[in-house]
């Protein structure tokens, strides 16, 4: 898959197994993250940014399992996995439009989604089926064709002792909360608000980085109490779930306007980066306590999860939780969104749903996506 | 299928069938086309004019199935067919862009399709298995992922003692040529030229209306020879197949343009059509004497199918071939493309190839498309 980011390709080989009592299990083979070629990234930013026409999109659909093929065989030639053992491929592709509430044409109520990558032309490039378009049955259902990983959290990372709740923290954060003993229908999952989003901003518009290293230079600032209080008062983070949110709301542009609200102009920037990364910790927490629960285990994910203020900064903010990464129990937090989908395209070939209609919001479960035919 | 003159949906409920020598058959049990809802044509209109934006391309690759799905089941309730009964679905889905030469990525070549219409959604919304997608194999086998019609002309048309001609005349004309026990590696197929497109062009400037009923009005004028010549000289019309063409290269600013370049200036519209349609005889009959045979029996489709004038004028040139529409051999002439189409799915399903590479270009037989999953 390709994130919203465009980071890179991130590719997983993993082996899933069933047992006779149908508890999967999952052995993590080789991962990696592939750099995406200039011209190809310059496509899809002009494509996300909405200013693609057609033939851009046609082409960009079928120049994506291009690159994805290749990248799928250097992960194969450096982990020395055949890649005639591959049973099947499944294929996230790139999101460059996603509308989960509904408008009218006539008599009909739409939403939509889009992720461009044709799941035909990679299975006939590399002779191995594809399993693709995860989002469009759920969104066809009602749903809101997101989020797609809880039923890997499920799977994986349930407890029958304890309270778990699955932190992904990308651009947005957001957790899956599978309470002790919990049955799949009470799954609940959400985005709490900014993962890194705003604290990337700052790095890029400050000093010109991409991200701010183990929360360095948060470290060295302080709080600026008015605009914390600020940020904490967006009516998004006390909302109850379901909801879902993204960089349209959470970005730079509402930081500056909150530090105009409050005339703040000093501009000291490590006590900025100190403001958005406790915004950060405390949105996250908050959620946790009003809508989960603090007496957790925390495992998270996603690039944030290398953040060690943030993580030191949450921990102090639920400390009846134990807070882990997810590299502790065999899940790099990089690899994990990957695995995930390579899990949905198991369940797939299986015959077995991969939503969960308590978290989209389906009229009901579906197996999820198209086949590829090579 | 919807066209790309956006007329309706086309729906056909057809039953095959596979004998113990794999020879198959057809039985078209239902065929209608459906109105396009105003505010879905009009959305499809600003897509297909390239001037659509992401978030209506996706609404509208959703919005699409629930009006196909409303066909179906209108088909099925006067037809009085069980909708359960129907074992699967192939959809062609909406063209909206078509690109078959390759640009340059960095090291990647690419070219594309781009059919709308979500295989999954309709899948989910009738709880029935999709075959969709069909064009996008084939162009990533380096294909033009078109014709696709031909394997269905093969398998049903062919004769072993007659050199047979399937021409379908819509927008665009072509012909697929299945010479007298021909292998299927043999067979040829391509556009000759314009279809309707230039009679209904002059119709709709003229006359304000969609087309020249039984070619009453181009039997009236009388040939323009300087315009006839001027239209004939047109390098496609002599150009060796494989080829392909559009209404980008064969509209009214084309014939306006011929028109110019003789200093025709009498408008006299009844000669206009007489031209046209003996142009558009002529350019058919060229192709067939020079890249086919003209003695062979033609089987004609496509709404050109009903222009009594243009097939005479046909009749007359090719004088050794016989002429009949494919409604005397089972297949009503507006139904040939929706009926293919279906076929196309009957063989994905049961593992047979849908592409002819000496038609498409391809590196190789494929099966066609992607299964949507119920």
């Amino acid at each position: 898959m390709t994130g919203t980011s465009l980071d890179g390709v991130d590719v997983a080989i993993a082996e899933f197994t069933s047992n006779e009592n149908n508890k999967h299990s999952l052995k993590l083979i080789a991962f990696n993250t592939y750099h995406l070629p200039g011209s190809v990234k310059e496509l899809a930013l002009k494509i996300i940014g909405n200013k693609g026409n057609l033939q851009d999109i046609t082409l960009f659909h079928f120049l994506l399992p291009q690159v994805y093929a290749e990248a799928i065989q250097k992960l194969c030639s450096e982990s020395g996995f055949p890649i005639d053992n591959i049973d099947a491929i499944g294929m996230h592709g790139q999101t460059v439009w996603h509308e989960p509430h509904p408008k009218s044409f006539d008599k009909f109520d739409v939403s939509g989604t889009f992720q461009l990558g044709s799941p035909s032309a990679l299975a006939n490039i590399l002779n191995i089926q594809v399993v693709g378009d995860f989002r469009a049955a759920d969104i066809a259902l009602g749903g809101q064709g997101a989020p797609l990983v809880p039923i890997f959290d499920y799977e994986f990372l349930r407890n029958d002792n304890a309270n778990i709740i699955a932190l992904n923290i990308g651009g947005i954060a957001n957790i899956t909360y599978i309470k002790k003993s919990c049955a799949p229908s009470n799954v609940v999952a959400f985005d709490t608000g900014p993962g890194n989003s705003l604290i990337d901003a700052a790095c890029r518009s400050y000093l010109k980085i991409e991200y701010d290293k183990d929360g360095e230079n948060a470290q060295k600032g302080k709080l600026i109490p008015e605009l914390f209080e600020k940020l904490m008062n967006h009516l998004y983070i006390k909302q109850s779930p379901p909801k879902s949110t993204g960089k349209e709301l959470f970005n730079w542009d509402y930081v500056c306007q909150a530090m105009n609200e409050i005339n703040y102009s000093d501009n000291y920037h490590l006590d900025i980066f100190n403001t958005l990364t406790q915004f950060t910790a405390s949105s996250i927490a908050l959620n946790i306590r009003k809508f989960a629960s603090d007496h957790s285990k925390i495992i998270i994910s996603g690039g944030g999860a290398n953040n060690k203020y943030l993580l030191k900064l949450l921990n102090e903010q639920v400390p009846d939780s134990k807070i882990i990464k997810s590299d502790e129990i065999g899940i790099p937090a990089d690899a994990k969104e990957a695995i995930a989908f390579a899990y949905l395209a198991y369940r797939t070939l299986g015959g077995l749903h991969g939503n969960l209609p308590s978290v989209t919001g389906a009229k009901r479960e579906a197996v999820l996506g198209v086949l590829g035919i090579p």
